[in-house]
């Protein structure tokens, strides 16, 4: 996606540990117009799909989630990263490790909004080591649910995650791939298919 | 918001402690079509304050917060509950303690996105003791931001946090304001004016 490519390559700033910061506009101050432009491109993707639940993964997958759920009509779930005393023991749970904080920590999705009747539309913002996702994917399998297809905002292609995704079958679209940067804010990206 | 009453009648669950569990809706699944009828309302409330930025607290209130920020057609912008790497050390912060979480944590937002010339509508899923609302307005005033109003979505009217933000002189907004409830699943909402 032309657009979000010339966002990153404007406005994102890259950091030791090939850390990818864009948080001008996607994940700590967002860009909503550009959220809902990101989202008709996956709604054109997956329209086919008979898709029942959007399923992301807080906090920074919310904002596209949301613009995503809205064309499809259908309900928004995100995963939450911490158990508070709200959420009930009936959940469905994940373990995973996140690169860019440094630790582990649980995956949950409470049992009541995801069965095995659903057909889900995965969303992130980012892609990387891809544990994130295979976190949601390993909610979706302990629910018997389908997963139509997997959309990524930004993936960073000289990472494995997007390549584990696509060999364990599942259909990635990510809207921007990153191929390589440096820390004067040169960026190669994917060609676009 | 006769709505938001009944999506709570209907769908609120009460656990002991005064926890309201609205996460059918609002915060774990998100029924984007009632986000986007509640950011009608705030927008009709807040359309004259010529508000530059939407300011809101990871990771339930982004939900909310996309819908409002697009009628108004300014960034939102998250505060972060964690300090991340990817984050940097220019940030505003705030500490709060969490009711529902039973511990405390930093809310931080980069200098960058907050300025003295914002005028920043405070938005938040909920309001009970106000810490985190208060958080939010420290952190406007560290960056000599101003504030134009408080949206929230569901007031706990019989705790404290709205009384000390109207005491506080804020345009204080809420959608629903629980007066009470029983575990049994009965509520009552302060008249709407």
């Amino acid at each position: 996606m032309k657009l979000l490519e010339d966002f990153i390559a404007e406005k994102g700033r890259v950091y030791p540990g090939n850390v990818l910061k864009v948080d001008s506009f996607l994940n700590h101050q967002v860009d909503v117009r550009l959220m809902d432009k990101m989202a008709a491109e996956f709604y054109s993707h997956f329209s086919a799909c008979e898709i029942t639940k959007v399923l992301t993964i807080e906090a920074s997958g919310i904002a596209i989630g949301c613009s995503v759920a809205r064309l499809f009509d259908v309900p928004l779930i995100f995963a939450k990263k911490t158990k508070s005393l709200n959420l009930g023991d009936d959940v469905y749970v994940s373990r995973v490790s996140s690169y860019t904080q440094g630790k582990e920590y649980d995956v949950t999705v409470s049992r009541e909004y995801l069965r095995n009747t659903d057909k889900v539309l995965l969303i992130d913002d980012f892609l990387a080591i891809g544990n994130a996702m295979k976190g949601l994917i390993e909610i979706c399998d302990q629910a018997g649910a389908g997963i139509a297809g997997i959309g990524i905002c930004i993936e960073k292609g000289f990472q494995p995650g997007g390549e584990d995704l696509r060999k364990m079958g599942y259909n990635v679209l990510s809207l921007a791939t990153v191929e390589s940067m440096t820390q004067n804010g040169e960026f190669t990206f994917k060609e676009r298919s």
